[in-house]
């Protein structure tokens, strides 16, 4: 059996057909089996994948130089054939960093391909009042910092996701707009890869914070809906939408601008010019308006400040009830309008929804029962996001590592110990 | 060169793998090839496809057989080897029905599968006071003539789609709910089959009217965007959203209830039991009380009452003008919601909305300028559709029709001249 027994030739093509194209495919696919659970032999993932013991131990070999994947114990006996090393996901050689730009602070985290946390921060910062250009100088300061112990941790960062509270032209990296930052065409992506000095063999993408958090929850083992809705709950409220598996992004990746829905046309004057948007309703700042006014203006961590809501609710604070609950209702009228539209399997409420859900919640779900057009077999659970504040910079990192289980070529080559 | 050069076995198998599934597929490809502009020889169709020429002679062989293509001259000269047949679609074995149930009327198309077509029938039916078994009944009587027809034309009915106005269990074919019907759990499918005694190999597809209506209008040569929302325009209000080219369904089937989106908490009640949705300002019967309230209550086919309101707004009539205008800006509103939500590349309008376009896409636009967060870029077009009152039954034949594209296997076997 000839090495290149995949079929690829010194310039990766034979016969017209593109045998890189074809490597990378089968790569993915040995890689995708052995990081589901379960340890595998080489003999078990060739029958498996179907393809010959030789071909998937020469695949095998290219993981394991590229440390994707490590030997660990053998295959019990019992089988037919001698015993075989079984393998498992190793990833250790790889890292992807994710980085938030939000409101009221900024937030890093760096995994490995295994998903082992690296490092993680977040720090509070005014991003409101701070110019777009300081800002991302004070976000790439933390990356910086991050890229160093990723370095100490013997990793080499294969690319970053950077999830933002705006609209993003995704293939430059561009924000064009976020309605709660003074940001207006930030080319974030070329300005972190200038001040970090990275080649363009690391790839920067950068996404609306609602979408990335989407993708964290769709790729969460708590979720098992194909179609999702997940609401950030910040100063701003977006929808990041999963549809049958897939980030929905639209035409040119605006999707997802539930919070500007006009649910009151009497009502008040929101960031974006509008009256009555949602987000005037069950923004953070509309929802410390209503359930405890005497904080309505003070600069905190929006984390610190829900934990503030909730902790008066739980007091029995009445002012804080009525206001959850009345914050509750409007945003069952929202969650109702994405639920008639694209009948999700599950509604996530990220942000500081997540810390007061139990307040938020039962009113929610009355108003989504009375509005839902489809009746019963539609109405969906409202549930609590798993990772609170953390699931956009979670979608920033899990971008990256899953480019990498798509292409193990793009893990650092002779990455072996 | 051996005749089951692609792999086939006598049982469709041959080494763990479905054989039948790799023809079936390479069928599909070739028929692909065939289908799109311009006419190919085999060996033409061999190096696009990058099969080899014996077994593209194979699969042609079949496609002929099931009078899918058929050959049509020959290669011009001027190539190398001798000169082959040049191959171009057939379809006229195999014909698909599309039905629909309208509120106001029944509606019935049949086209072979080069989109000829066979029979074209639209009657009025008041939908709204009769019971569903009733309605089906006439529908399955409109059918039943339909298919003989197909029959007189020599094909072989593949399969019906069926559009309706509620929301559909696309799997079982039941209504569950219309909201201007009066049907509840309706399993329209199996009464169709019964009533037409229709074996199951005859496949029935029921779907929502706005869902097989974005189709039709997807797979149309006037539309290019993937990304499209189409908003029926007849006494209801629905939206059928296509999605990065796929139709977006949402976890039920239950999607694109944009109608029932509240946008005037203090409006008229709607048939669904809430206050003040969409529809109750641009569902036909709100443009007929907005633009000639003396119409109002008057039954009429929807085209016809449509044609009204053109023909007195053309006239310069002062109520049709101010009535419409006031439709377009409600419309407006409801686009706005679509595109921050979905960020589509066009917004398609049907029914009565295409009639009267350009009596309300410029109120329409002006608020959706208004209204649309992330600015000039995400702005797209409002366009009357190209197929009006006829999107929903050509997206009934287009399920059907795509379904053999997918599965040339599907097709009468045989029927060749």
């Amino acid at each position: 059996m000839r090495e290149d027994d995949d079929g690829r030739g010194r310039d990766g093509k034979r016969g017209g057909v593109d045998h890189t194209a074809v490597r990378r495919g089968n790569l993915a696919r040995v890689l995708g089996e052995i990081r589901s659970p379960g340890t595998l032999s080489r003999a078990a993932l060739a029958t498996r994948i179907g393809l010959t013991k030789a071909t998937v131990s020469n695949l095998v070999t290219e993981l394991l130089e590229r440390r994707l994947v490590r030997e660990t114990g053998w295959r019990q006996t019992g089988n037919v054939g001698r015993p075989g090393r079984l393998l498992e996901l190793d990833g250790s050689a790889a890292a992807a960093l994710g980085l938030e730009v939000n409101a009221n602070y900024l937030a890093v985290r760096g995994v490995d391909l295994a998903e082992r946390v690296l490092v993680e921060r977040r720090v509070g910062f005014d991003a409101v009042r701070t110019e777009a250009s300081r800002a991302v100088g004070e976000l790439a300061r933390l990356a910086g910092e991050a890229i160093a112990e990723l370095d100490r941790a013997r990793t080499s960062l294969v690319g970053i996701g950077v999830a933002v509270p705006g609209l993003v032209d995704v293939p430059s990296g561009t924000v064009r707009y976020a309605p709660n930052l003074p940001w207006q065409d930030v080319p974030i992506a070329e300005w972190l890869r200038h001040r970090l000095e990275l080649g363009e063999d690391t790839r920067i993408t950068v996404d609306n914070e609602a979408n990335l958090a989407a993708l964290a929850e769709f790729g969460s083992v708590v979720n098992t809906a194909d179609d999702l809705v997940y609401l950030t709950g910040e100063l701003g409220i977006g929808a990041g939408v999963v549809s049958g598996g897939r980030l929905l992004r639209g035409s040119d990746g605006f999707s997802g601008e539930l919070g500007h829905v006009p649910v009151d046309p009497r009502g008040r004057r929101c960031g974006c010019g509008q009256h009555g948007c949602l987000e005037t309703k069950i923004g953070l700042a509309a929802a410390t308006r209503a359930a405890a006014p005497d904080l309505d203006g003070a600069f905190r961590d929006p984390e610190e400040q829900a934990r503030v809501l909730l902790q008066r609710a739980e007091a029995g604070d009445p002012q804080a009830l009525s206001g959850l609950d009345e914050v509750g209702r409007w945003l069952g009228v929202g969650v109702s309008i994405a639920v008639n539209m694209l009948n999700p399997g599950a509604v996530v409420l990220g942000g500081y929804f997540a810390v007061v859900s139990a307040y938020v919640v039962p009113a929610a779900m009355r108003e989504l029962r009375s509005r839902t057009i489809a009746g019963e077999t539609a109405i969906c659970p409202i549930t609590a996001s798993f990772f609170g504040f953390t699931a956009a910079v979670r979608g920033g990192t899990s971008v990256i590592t899953e480019e990498v289980f798509r292409d193990p070529l793009r893990a650092p080559a002779g990455a072996r110990r």
